[in-house]
């Protein structure tokens, strides 16, 4: 159907069936946090439904994750043969920045990671450029959070993922020190600042939707955007790690009050604590060339752009006022743009893009059981 | 070829291929170490290699591992039809199995599971039955492991995963206390005992094998063991979760010198550590139906079958001769069978199965970088 609308239902991404799902594991999982007192160790119950797992063990707060990167490695396969590059340096990248910035969202210093590298075959651990590039592109990313990469899994699961593929994942461990830097939102309060650190495209969020465009281009992943780049070559552009950013905050002695990680369901992640806060954003990011390709390309009016790509935004730290320049100062010294982009105030939980004319209302992101 | 040996190799797991991807990451990854400096936090160097990573912060050892289910949902599949259950209960334990008791090994008592569940489609999770005994297995195994189900990622993989199937891994944190129990085989010496915990079948390993033999048997997982069972079934046995034993063994003042999860590669696992000391073992447990089934049906010879099947040994424990009746009442106490199967001698490198007249050689398993 060339030209018509696509959506996530249409590209076969369901998210309210998989939303559904979580919550009735949330459930089940809530369940056994009771076995932790028999070790003398105590879960932070307020972290579920957050975007990392916090527990206190001996007086010490410790975060956990784990997170994959989604589908695109089938744009970095479909993408080689016209950059003669396999990109999995950057989907290296891509993958751990899923697990360490959702890690980062509740205060965390991310200390180890733990590689998921399950193929459809042992064959496909026999390109030797493509390994290379992953295991280059892994160590970096690594070596530019400064997180040791502790080991991993390196299984060939014939039948269960798709023959010539690969599913890449990344856990994280972590450490919220001292433990004021804990962020689960509670603090969170009409008059904060909502401070926007830039993203480099579309990090790893909207791929299935992209890849169903490139479909239905004549060029496919070889189209042209405006700057001259090709579509395929600049969704690979890594996912930024807001590691650095946040260290640096933190090493300043800034003081936040949450964080957001903007992924699946791209702005509504704005309204991801439960409270009943409206995000009111006045000053809108550049767009990135290849998301504004993406949202006309797929015809998505502002409403389904902003609610289901990062459109500019990756990363969103909401801060006491006088905070604020610190972040930007932060983020500034680590090469990320960012922005004093809006603020939080009384009213229903939702948010309201002003420059767009647009809101999105609180039963738009429902994820917590 | 019906009736023709099957090994790994022509069943598509090379498993030479991937323990050299597996050393050339391990490189990568033990260069990142010097991170942690920064943050006030060291590994435990000689963890890398083992079946968990070890690093020390603020005075307290911290263990994670990330592992995957392997295939064995083909199985529950496959055997669906036939037996009217969908077996997801069972393979969710054998997730968590496989990552929880690959950190036993080194001393550690599990904290937190985080659940990896990658679909081929998010019409995956719309089957409420097969989610139902999914987040059931899941939620028991976490409680008879006394861990947090600390939460997890439950992606829809079109194109990455195969259609209608499912891609299940775990990531479990763990802690040791008190340090002593800290197990990395360096007082791993002559003299020990070798103390086998029994296999409840396949566990999760040798799925592949299992595939293709039911592939050319005319009633495939229907077809009947010895005792009745029919094979799909009995496969879907679920692995053993040792914590168990373990905790009890620590519990009532038990010492340990090193701990082995016998998954890939069978009994070579035995000489999973890299010191030159012989494997000397004695008595064989019990084989349960379902590999004796297995290794006539695949055509496997002793030296093939126990050097890549658990062959009724799970888990093996080294341990100073005067702790062997511990390591046996712990089992008991958590009814699991147990055997004091062998004894570690001088010698090369090296396994002997002396019942079967067969060894294997320090060549026949290398993982290590």
């Amino acid at each position: 159907m060339p030209g018509a609308p696509i959506d996530y239902r249409s590209a076969g991404v369901d998210y309210q069936q998989i939303d559904a799902l979580k919550v009735q594991a949330q459930q089940a999982a809530r369940a056994t946090a009771r076995h932790l007192a028999g070790h003398g160790v105590h879960e932070l119950e307020r972290s579920r439904g957050e975007s990392a797992y916090v527990m206190e063990v001996g007086g010490r707060l410790l975060a956990s994750v784990t997170e994959c990167l989604g589908t695109k490695a089938l744009v970095a396969d479909a993408t080689r043969p016209i950059s003669g590059r396999t990109h999995y340096d950057s989907i290296a990248q891509d993958t751990i920045a899923m697990a360490v910035n959702d890690l980062l969202t509740v205060g965390a210093t991310p200390l180890a990671v733990q590689a998921y590298w399950a193929a459809g075959s042992s064959e496909w651990f026999a390109d030797a450029e493509r390994m290379r590039d992953l295991i280059a592109g892994w160590q970096a990313a690594c070596e530019q959070c400064r997180v040791s990469w502790g080991g991993g899994e390196t299984p060939a699961l014939n039948g269960v993922v798709a023959p010539e593929r690969i599913d890449l994942a990344a856990s994280c461990l972590g450490v919220i020190e001292p433990r004021e830097r804990l962020l689960l939102g509670e603090q969170l309060a009409p008059g904060d600042a909502i401070v926007l650190f830039g993203s480099s495209g579309i990090h790893a969020n909207g791929v299935t939707l992209a890849r169903r465009v490139a479909e239905r281009l004549a060029a496919g992943y070889g189209a042209r955007l405006e700057d001259g780049r090709r579509f395929g070559e600049a969704l690979l552009d890594p996912t930024i790690l807001y590691a650095s950013v946040m260290e640096r905050f933190w090493a300043g002695g800034g003081r936040a009050h949450y964080c957001v990680n903007i992924t699946g369901h791209g702005w509504r992640k704005l309204m991801r604590h439960p409270q009943s806060l409206t995000y009111r954003i006045s000053l809108l990011p550049p767009v990135p060339a290849v998301l504004r390709f993406l949202q006309r390309e797929a015809a998505l009016d502002d409403h389904e752009a902003y609610g289901s790509l990062n459109m500019g935004a990756g990363f969103a730290l909401f801060v006491p006022p006088d905070q604020a320049g610190a972040a930007l100062s932060a983020a500034r010294a680590a090469q990320v743009p960012a922005w004093v982009a809006g603020h939080v105030e009384p009213g229903p939980r939702r948010v309201v893009i002003e420059p767009l004319r647009l809101s999105y209302d609180a039963h738009e992101l429902e994820l917590r059981a």
